[in-house]
């Protein structure tokens, strides 16, 4: 049954050979690998008013526009660098190869630690921003946010661990839906204003006065706006030949995109002066004043909504796929690296649907609250990316090096820059979460490294000593001990099959007291066996010590190879409940004796039958 | 560290033979037996009013009045009843063992399974009641409520697992600290009253008639008072020589307390007015008026908060024996009859005390709310037991049995009367959880018991059988498979402990692809060994269903008893977090396996040094 829901609800398994999968171009590259960058227009604005407002009052759309200038200016620098690391690494060039591959592997760990937590943030923060331009349009939903963004996320896992390939066009879509809409609101909104409509001012009082930590506070929130734009190049084998010069192409288109949406979005919140509220974001704000309640309203919050689910979704591609590259090389727990039956990284997608839930949780699908710890990582990777592609460039002198190392040098130069005014002017609004993560994740995932290459040293056999090795006689002396609880067919069954493995065995039994040891002593003793019985008795009720006396007693040379074999039986029973009925002594023996390297329990498994089945034969 | 922690906290193991323990007379049986009795005058009469008050206004105190007098009638009935009880049953008469022997297995589990459900509410309910004394006279603690309600329930718990016995006497003392408090309170109030006080009059509105259905409404929730009166049967043994003559003397003297202590306060709550109030409990309020803000005051409060928690903790000596009995006769999990290190029934506790977190976290530590599932399963136990007794003496017939069966008879009349009240009164208030619990636990517990039975039987060897039993020659063959992944030293173990065990051995490899598999096959031949090597390649990655395959396709007489023996290696490492690191194909593989009759799994350890030292090692 467990199956069944399983195929239901994953699809059935594909074979090794399914991966191929199908290439993009330009047309549906853009959209597909453009949501999550698109996305951020649909909060970015609003977070930087959230900033200014409460303290500079009506000031706030000079700053608001200043900054968006800045963000823009960032757009651009990061497209060209960008575009060079394309070139230079067709085989996708996410931030933790260009950072291993130039710099060095902790600058990759470095940079993929931070990745890894950006793309968690990424979930939260762009689900929770969906629901919120959604409960913007129909308040009743509000009480439910919280509730309505984990089953978004339990949605996107269960999609993305039937494998998302199979539906990238579709993906497609919704990114121009949401372009198409973003460009109407715009044109909209501009006919209006010169067919003479005038917003109302609102009454805004000005607290204090703009600040620069201010204006960078507010800057470091509209840096949201760039996160989802290295996408581009970690996917181009996924464009058709020739996959570089299309993925420059669509990185080109990208940028601009994020500068028409993104600072158009920002000119129609300056002119129409609108004022973050409670319970309706600054993009349906918008969309109302200019469409009304109309279709073009709902075809705004649905697109919206629709692009921030897909932004999300992006992550799911990114993390699972990041992890799986790193656990392949020994920084992450290896089962990361395993794909599942769809062929999706079951793992990573599970981890990152959990990290992501518990942060919506914690942070009550806030927004605002959640964008406190978004975009340092991001800018982190950018950095260590940049900084790899400047160092490479510096390395090879090849032809024009200079103008290459000077435009990704730029770019390390403006996205650091960029990381300490993060994490300076939101330290106390999470980013000090983020400052303390990523060194710990970096602490960890170097000693996960140390674990793997220790235990692939002490496993290693090299290849010239293979012809030594011998195994052809029976070497080594093998004792088996069978404890046993009473004289029952499970016990009669064990010894049964110690004896076709060992000339050499021995029954043992520990008892509460001397009537339960006699009981065992004489009905053993009715059996025509020459196994000897050692009776021990316990006043602890202890078992595995005084098995583990015995087994030391003996003088065997363990040194040299010889072992000891513990047979445990173990009962499998026919429905679930029934396991609980079974105390789980065999599991907590087995756990207590495996930690001596010369013992060797063997599980022997006892078939339970239908309990109706064997009461009604008693009964006849 | 694990251990050394455990030490700390429950004290170091105890022997069996430290299982007698002391035994009490009159002078201290009476306060240990007491406290779950003696609390519930801490809140009992506030219940009743809490029903009446808002509905009738000032005709709740007459109405209160007319209660407490039938609840004093029930508790003469109940401790007549009981002391026949104790004196046929001097090796304890709980309910359990009284409705089992006389009227059936059915009468036994059910009486269990209420008892059960009512010490868990009893901890729920007490522990809820003292930490809201405690708030009423520290109002600062409010918010905290269910945080130091679930904090006492952990030291209880702890307490109960160090063994409570050492420490009896100590329980005794607070009982006779409350009995002092109460009859100081008494006798103060009473005297300021004659000396010319007169109580405020409160202005309480009469909404509705005082309607019977309201009356029985009250009555079910002062049934509370009696509860914990059956304490002192189930002690029997507990006492010292004669026993059952001394308990039987407790139990008029428990009988009288009760009568003296609630009917007091029931007659001051009376006389004073007190108004149930959401900050302040009503015996809290009398200790205010009678004593003002003084020593006594803090007294009253102290000891009322020390009674309740006292009241919980017999609830920890009576619901972990209750279901030790009756795990002995397999009607619960095996593992609830086992004693711990401390001779405690430690699993007992620990179930307790997550059933009673889990109500007080449900219902937010509220009295009011517990208080509707409260007493249902306490009145459903004195029924059966009462009616056992009245057939005990009907089928006997002994001297004086008319008078016999008439008391028990007559109780038990009483208490199912009041079962049926209560189950009326308060369905709606929760009391409808327990009729639903109570049969479900009583279905379980059969189904249980069945589960049991059958695997007995299944187990049995007739004792006539046993001399037909031989277990002399290697009569059955045994073929063992060794899974490898790849050639190490771990597999080369592995490869050279089974050929210890059989002369048929086959080392089998599951391989994603032909080159994988080939590599295998290469170091494989380089080993001098004759054991075979199977490849079988899974486009899947999937181990267990090749394995089986290859199992299922051998020409073994596995009808006959021949078996297969699977050798899988389990890496054992030295810290916990590396576990982590490991994927647990071995578990799921033995679980797998395991399913298969005449698979043996025989798990050999390798013990993972310590990886600083590993790689250091390399670096020389």
């Amino acid at each position: 049954m467990q199956r069944n829901m399983k195929r239901l609800l994953i699809g059935k398994p594909l074979k090794n050979e399914a991966l191929g999968g199908e290439k993009f171009g330009v047309l549906w590259g853009l959209p597909i690998l453009a949501s999550d960058a698109l996305s951020s227009v649909a909060y970015a604005s609003e977070e930087i008013l959230l900033v200014l407002v409460p303290v500079v009052g009506a000031l706030a759309y000079r700053g608001m526009m200043g900054i968006s200038i800045a963000i823009i200016g960032l757009v651009v620098i990061l497209a060209f660098s960008y575009r060079q690391t394309i070139q230079n690494y067709p085989n996708g060039g996410g931030a933790y190869i260009v950072a291993k591959d130039n710099i060095g592997s902790i600058a990759g760990v470095t940079a993929g630690a931070a990745l890894s937590v950006d793309y968690i943030l990424t979930v939260a923060v762009s689900i929770s921003s969906g629901v919120a331009q959604v409960t913007s349009a129909v308040q009743q939903l509000k009480p439910y946010t919280v509730e309505i963004c984990v089953a978004l996320v339990l949605l996107l896992m269960l999609g993305n661990l039937r494998g998302i390939r199979e539906s990238s066009r579709l993906f497609g879509l919704p990114a121009y839906a949401f372009i198409f809409g973003i460009i109407a609101m715009l044109i909209g909104g501009f006919v209006k204003l010169k067919t003479g409509y005038r917003p109302p001012e609102p009454a805004l009082q000005s607290v204090e006065p703009l600040t620069l930590f201010l204006m960078l506070k507010a800057f470091s929130n509209g840096c949201a706006a760039v996160t989802g734009i290295e996408a581009v190049s970690n996917a181009v084998p996924n464009f058709r030949h020739p996959s570089a010069k299309r993925a420059k192409t669509v990185m080109l288109l990208l940028a601009g995109l994020i500068i028409l949406l993104f600072g158009g979005v920002s000119v129609l919140t300056n002119t129409y002066h609108v004022v973050p509220k409670e319970n309706m974001t600054v993009l349906i704000q918008i969309a109302a004043e200019i469409f009304g309640n109309g279709v073009m309203f709902y075809y705004i919050t649905a697109v919206a909504f629709i692009i921030l689910v897909m932004a999300a979704n992006t992550a799911y591609s990114g993390f699972p796929m990041l992890v799986a590259v790193m656990a392949r090389e020994g920084y992450v727990p290896r089962q990361l690296s395993m794909r599942g039956d769809r062929l999706s990284f079951s793992n990573g997608i599970f981890a990152l649907s959990a990290f992501s839930i518990l942060l919506i949780i914690i942070f009550r699908a806030n927004v605002s609250s959640l964008i406190g710890l978004y975009a340092i990582g991001v800018f982190i990777s950018f950095t260590l990316s940049q900084s790899g592609m400047f160092l490479k460039w510096w390395r090879e002198r090849g032809g024009n090096w200079i103008t290459k190392a000077l435009i990704n040098g730029f770019g390390a130069c403006v996205t650091a820059v960029v990381v300490i005014i993060i994490a300076i002017a939101k330290f106390n609004e999470g980013a000090y979460i983020v400052v303390i993560v990523v060194p710990i994740l970096i602490l960890l995932m170097t000693k996960v490294k140390k674990h793997y290459s220790a235990v692939r040293e002490q496993l290693r056999i090299k290849p010239e000593e293979l012809g030594q090795i011998e195994i052809e006689h029976n070497l080594y002396k093998n004792r088996v001990i069978v404890p046993i609880e009473s004289i029952n067919k499970s016990s009669i069954r064990a010894l049964r099959f110690a004896k076709t493995i060992s000339d050499n065995v021995t029954a043992f039994c520990v008892a509460i007291d001397e009537e339960e040891g006699k009981k065992v002593k004489d009905k053993f003793a009715a059996i025509r066996t020459d196994i000897p019985l050692i009776v021990k008795y316990s006043p602890y009720r202890r078992v595995v010590e005084p098995l583990l006396r015995f087994i030391e007693s003996s003088d065997y040379d363990y040194q040299r190879g010889d072992m000891t074999t513990v047979i445990l039986p173990q009962f499998v029973v026919k429905h679930w409940w029934q396991k609980l009925l079974h105390n789980h002594t065999r599991v907590y023996i087995e756990k207590q004796l495996l930690k001596y390297k010369h013992i060797v329990v063997s599980v022997m498994p006892l078939q339970l039958k239908d309990d109706d089945l064997v009461l009604r034969n008693m009964e006849e």
